[in-house]
């Protein structure tokens, strides 16, 4: 046998993560009935049991999606990966592709587009701000995409996009709706049937409180349509949507499934758990409750002298931005939150890097209870850095 | 509020799946101490303890697989999605790409590589063979490629590459070297430095006994300059290994990691604890322990009058394949291992589909009672097969 080149391992002690209380952009902390399914007992990707978990996480995903698509599907990598295997799988070389760019995630859609040789056509508007409708359709008018993305909920502004007659506008444009509803599934309404959206994807850390790992997707007929009469293959082997299709629906329409890749077994466990969960909830009142938790916690920051980033009407429940206030070094107080309070809180992303902060409350997490902790734990940091009087 | 056009949830009992020995290709039943590991408190992405857990798992890694190269991290996504990062990274448009061909995984390879615009040379030799380094030099001299690929552990076929020799024709012919070590790492001998590899990746869900769901990768200091030196993007924006390195390794040699993607963190953990228990069993024994139950298998096997498709000196320790005798239903028999024991084994893949089964034994289930326990099935369905006479 040959000799170990290193032969001596390196030394840690056992894994040990503090606590935390997760109100930033994301993850959030899991539900522990969604940490539990975690460890269900392994079975094979091509078992008919695990097939049969596949199948009911799909169904579950419809109804918290509002969709009847049939391909509703968890992608095997995290929300990046959605959003890339969206970008990649609808868009050919040369194609126009209109990105709504108000912030962070609009961005990175436009970046991707290019990765795959999209003509990207940026629509911008001031991070925090969104998009009329009038807006969307003068540069439909003008440019004719093949492909209209926007973000329903800016994670980075926590802005919130309205969507009534976009999809409309993308039918008579004969251009494909796609939608990121990374922040906003589950915690805030989310219509895609409704809205006429062709495509859309989501993460599962945030409003459906389940570990990163994977990242929901759905295509409609229509993104199916284009996805089938594609010139150039799709530029990637593992998030080509024909090939997972072919593992996750059947093979050309029979049940006969094909070995593409090996599915992240105990993370479709938690995602359907957590899918499981909010439809136990209800859409409308889970909602609600992501609602009146957020406004608690708005109502409190006004006594703190804190001002939200974005008006009231365009603003996201599940993920308020807020102002960092004229003096105070923002990295210090989530410092203090983080290594005096055990409570994590995101700073700006981008354009904002260094103006807001970041605070989620997001499905298990919208809680009065966590609003009252982080009030108070805002509250003692703004003392401490001497933005709030001391008594 | 807008109405739900679906409002009624399905209706599903809760998560419960069936037992199952997992001896199959993989998954295989992960550690329990790794399935505990899945629930550890869950932590920020950013956040300084999560950093420190994933430099931990990276230099874990190294010691797994004997390398020295800094840049040694799970990617985001199951073991093809590190295949495809791989060969995104190493090859541009109209490269010369030599693949070793000799099994399922060697044609991925090719196919990824035709993905990305490599001009992709086969170099073909019977499933469940391995190449010699007379016929690797051959090609090598030939074609002058850019990168080779070779697949260590064949998944499909059992089969196990010799290494010997190769990374230093791969220098002399100024060709970097990419070694697929998905059914190899830490179940049998890899010496990724002293074997002048220069890029690598595997699984997380066969020897290291951890649930799929990541993949690790690394890439040497040949494969670091090719990267930094490419004139073309990577196609791909998820699996851009520049930008993946600014997040896991910092900004451009600082400290300072910058946003990518969400990593999967409670996967992160698992794929930790899947490394310390091996680093803490040893290399040596753990190879060790893998031939030690495999052989005890073969025995079993030929009292059974079964036979290995592989011969002897290249047959894998991790997963055996064995003949299906003549007149033997293959289906039915691992569908009386499935459906009446719990038990899963594998069936063949492309070419060998319907000629062979594929018998796992890997990390946690590299164990005598897993063979035991897997002979006496073997014996009760083939005599209900008729191909054993039953007492």
């Amino acid at each position: 046998m040959e000799k170990l080149v290193y032969p001596k391992p390196p030394s840690f002690a056992p894994l040990d993560p503090p606590p935390r209380l997760l109100c930033g952009p994301g993850p959030c902390n899991p539900h522990p009935r969604v940490v539990q399914a975690l460890s269900a007992t392994e079975l094979g990707h091509l078992d008919p049991s695990f097939l049969k978990i596949m199948d009911e996480t799909k169904e579950l995903l419809k109804y918290i999606w509002q969709t009847n698509n049939e391909f509703t599907i968890p992608v095997s990598g995290t929300g990046t990966a959605a959003m890339e295997a969206c970008v990649f799988n609808l868009l050919e070389p040369g194609e126009k592709f209109l990105v709504g760019c108000n912030g962070y995630f609009g961005q990175r859609l436009g970046q991707i587009g290019e990765r795959c040789g999209a003509n990207v056509i940026r629509m911008e508007k001031p991070w925090g701000t969104v998009f009329s409708l009038e807006e969307i359709g003068e540069q439909l008018e003008k440019h004719r995409p093949q492909v209209l993305a926007l973000v329903h909920a800016e994670t980075s502004t926590g802005a919130c996009q309205p969507m009534q007659g976009i999809g409309e506008l993308c039918r008579k444009y004969n251009c494909l709706l796609l939608l990121d509803t990374v922040t906003s599934i589950s915690g805030i309404p989310v219509h895609l049937d409704n809205w006429k959206v062709d495509a859309a994807y989501a993460g599962t850390q945030k409003c459906l409180s389940c570990p990163p790992g994977m990242a929901p997707l759905t295509f409609g007929p229509r993104a199916m349509e284009k996805l089938k009469n594609r010139k150039t293959k799709v530029p990637t082997y593992y998030l080509d949507m024909s090939l997972v299709a072919s593992y996750l629906l059947g093979e050309n329409g029979t049940s006969k499934r094909s070995y593409h890749h090996t599915a992240p077994i105990n993370m479709c466990y938690a995602v359907r758990e957590s899918l499981y969960i909010a439809a136990e909830e209800g859409l409308e009142k889970r909602w609600e409750r992501h609602r009146r938790n957020a406004e608690m916690f708005w109502n409190g920051l006004k006594q703190l002298g804190l001002e939200p980033l974005v008006d009231k009407e365009h603003r996201l429940t599940s993920l308020t931005t807020i102002k960092i206030p004229q003096g105070v070094d923002g990295k210090e107080v989530v410092s203090i939150l983080l290594n005096e309070y055990n409570i994590e809180v995101g700073g700006g992303l981008g354009e904002l890097a260094g103006k807001v902060w970041r605070v989620g409350l997001m499905g298990y997490n919208s809680r009065p209870d966590v609003v009252l902790t982080l009030l108070a734990a805002f509250e003692r940091a703004l003392k401490k850095v001497g933005y709030l009087q001391s008594q």
